[in-house]
């Protein structure tokens, strides 16, 4: 086991169907919400928005909604987001829908009270790495997908569009003080989209198993979540109203983002990045299951060590394989999963993505979010990076 | 899996040998401490207490040192402690050595600013139970045992002497902000009191993992806790130096306390509070032990259910055994550990105990501490309570 290490995750996590009804009971940080939610409409058709907002009349505590984040969230919207919430002075920040919306708000509760420009606190890229030195506003995280984890971690992930850069960011102020995991306000995701952000999860999982800064909690958590994972996203893909897959995925989900506060995402992650940078069109889930075979399969090659827990915790008895098949039967798993999501289909030549920009999706990937090759278990060269992005736009 | 719970630790726990240091560098909360030690001698002269405070003087960070705390700490010391934090004018509260220290500390915390005393606030038993409204200080916990996991939960347990109470208490500002588990500040530990810790981070695993209001991360929790313990405590009482086993110790009882954040301790710790209430002679990891037994036994009979997993944990192929035998196999490796750690010898008729008290011994465990009762995987009635007891002080 790793013998050093921190363990820090101080979100109250409120998990279970119809929890949702407890934001009119619990101790709320202030007295004036910011929402924030996407640009569509899902919050407001399924009664989302509505449920939130008139918790928070329960409680006297007033709202102003801020509609307008992409699915990959802008630096943009950000600064008018928090603008939005200085001029009308709100206190506290709810992020409300998926990863996009509920980083948004992270980033929005730094930039409040912090001067300048979202990207002058960027580590990485471009980022001008300041510190935060004003008051970062609490923020309560209420998730709409299985997928992001960000209910359980400080990361908030946002798209400068101006220099084709996605990067993560986060400190202890954008851990959420509150996440409300409600698996019924999970029901009405379609199955595709139910697919790419149970694999966003999964990968969360199983880099954060590889991780060279896991420890000991970091892997029980990975473990059990690729094991929820492997069992439930075929059965929600098939059938998006089974409350108890539902459940289970949600659980996963938050349990991936403990992952990312106790372990951390590895190089897959900035990988990805690059590839949404590229191209917007990207979901983020997609983009990570048209690399993984790819990038799992050099990493089980070069360092196998740990893969096959990750292909028991798939359903594989490892025992009865020779020692030698152990790595790549998570590989063998991955593909039958991603099979039985319906998302083997999926294939990066079908964007505005080509095979000879591995070149520059390896520069990207190793600049704006070049950190976390650090943490790989394998030290990777910029031909080893070039060579994995190849192997997945396929021959 | 259960589905529906909370999941809150906001401690920031650091882990790590040598770690201790770190105390010079982080962020304090507050000026002024009050340190809170035992009545022995062992932080001295381990230089435990030197540690600490250099520390805090790198800080710039004043120190008054409370040294009264007996193994089962007492209500007079928890006033005593806290009229000379309000004396000294402390604004944070060091609780430095075993659970009786780092309970009395969170309980000291409390009652700086809170009026009354402190049985007014406890629930059970002959306390009061009115709310904590004032300010409870900021709590750093220390610990140089690895037993208590009081470093991850907000639990304190305080003994009424008067009235013969030895009652749990806890609420989130009783939460350390800040842990620090240094492993090599647990060398010194003797071989009898590493067994009796150990047990007692056994048991809180063992019971977190039956406690009917168990959820998924704390049954991983214990399960690991489970194992760890079963795997190193042999080895660390056989050899008290061996740091890899220390570790694995320290950790187990971290991530037990994290049991009792998430999950809890049931009826077996409300028995053996009653015992150490009647004989404060009785060590509560002795007391347990010698509980222990009958008290698992009993309940492998009436709910079988989740007892082959915890017999999995302790590396029993339970696959291999008729479905019959598969509960039970939990007791027969439970016997074995306590005679791989030198306690089969423990014998409750060896303390100022009688089994004639069975029946008022089960009356101060189902009232002092009934709570932990309701939480059973299976509803005792006071004849069975009875009975338990009876079965540990023998035939």
């Amino acid at each position: 086991m790793n013998t050093s290490f921190n363990y820090f995750i101080p979100t109250n996590i409120i998990f279970g169907a119809g929890r949702i009804k407890e934001l009119a009971t619990v101790t709320l940080p202030g007295t004036k919400a910011l929402i924030v939610i996407s640009s569509g409409t899902s919050m407001i058709r399924f009664g989302y928005l509505d449920k939130v907002v008139n918790a928070l009349k329960e409680q006297k505590v007033e709202a102003v909604i801020f509609n307008k984040i992409l699915p990959n969230p802008i630096v943009d919207h950000v600064m008018e987001g928090a603008k939005t919430a200085r001029d009308n002075g709100c206190d506290f920040i709810i992020g409300l829908g998926g990863g996009s919306s509920i980083d948004s708000a992270k980033s929005i509760a730094i930039m409040v009270n912090n001067p300048g420009t979202y990207w002058d606190y960027i580590h990485g890229g471009t980022g001008k790495g300041k510190p935060v030195t004003e008051k970062v506003l609490p923020l309560i995280a209420i998730p709409t997908t299985a997928g992001t984890g960000t209910e359980a971690d400080p990361w908030t992930v946002i798209t400068n569009l101006e220099t084709k850069e996605k990067i993560g960011f986060g400190i202890p102020p954008t851990f959420p003080v509150l996440a409300i995991v409600d698996p019924e306000m999970m029901l009405s995701v379609p199955a595709h989209l139910t697919a790419y952000q149970g694999m966003d999860a999964f990968f969360h999982a199983a880099e954060g198993y590889l991780a060279n800064v896991h420890q000991p909690a970091s892997d029980l958590f990975a473990l059990s979540s690729v094991k929820l994972i492997t069992e439930n996203l075929p059965i929600a893909v098939k059938d998006g109203s089974n409350m108890e897959a539902r459940t289970a995925l949600a659980w996963a989900s938050t349990q991936s983002g403990m992952v990312e506060s106790t372990s951390s995402c590895i190089s897959q992650h900035s990988m990805e990045h690059a590839l949404s940078a590229f191209d917007p069109a990207v979901t983020h889930g997609a983009g990570l299951i048209m690399l993984s075979v790819a990038y799992f399969s050099f990493m089980a090659k070069k360092v196998p060590e740990r893969f096959p827990a990750l292909a028991e915790a798939m359903g594989v008895d490892v025992s009865k394989l020779p020692e030698s098949e152990r790595a790549m039967a998570f590989i063998t798993a991955l593909k039958k999963l991603i099979k039985d999501i319906n998302c083997d289909g999926l294939n990066l030549n079908d964007y505005k993505l080509d095979k000879s920009q591995a070149g520059k999706l390896a520069d990207n990937a190793m600049t704006a979010m070049g950190f976390l090759f650090t943490l790989d278990p394998y030290k990777m060269n910029k031909d080893e990076v070039v060579e994995i992005y190849e192997s997945a736009f396929g021959a």
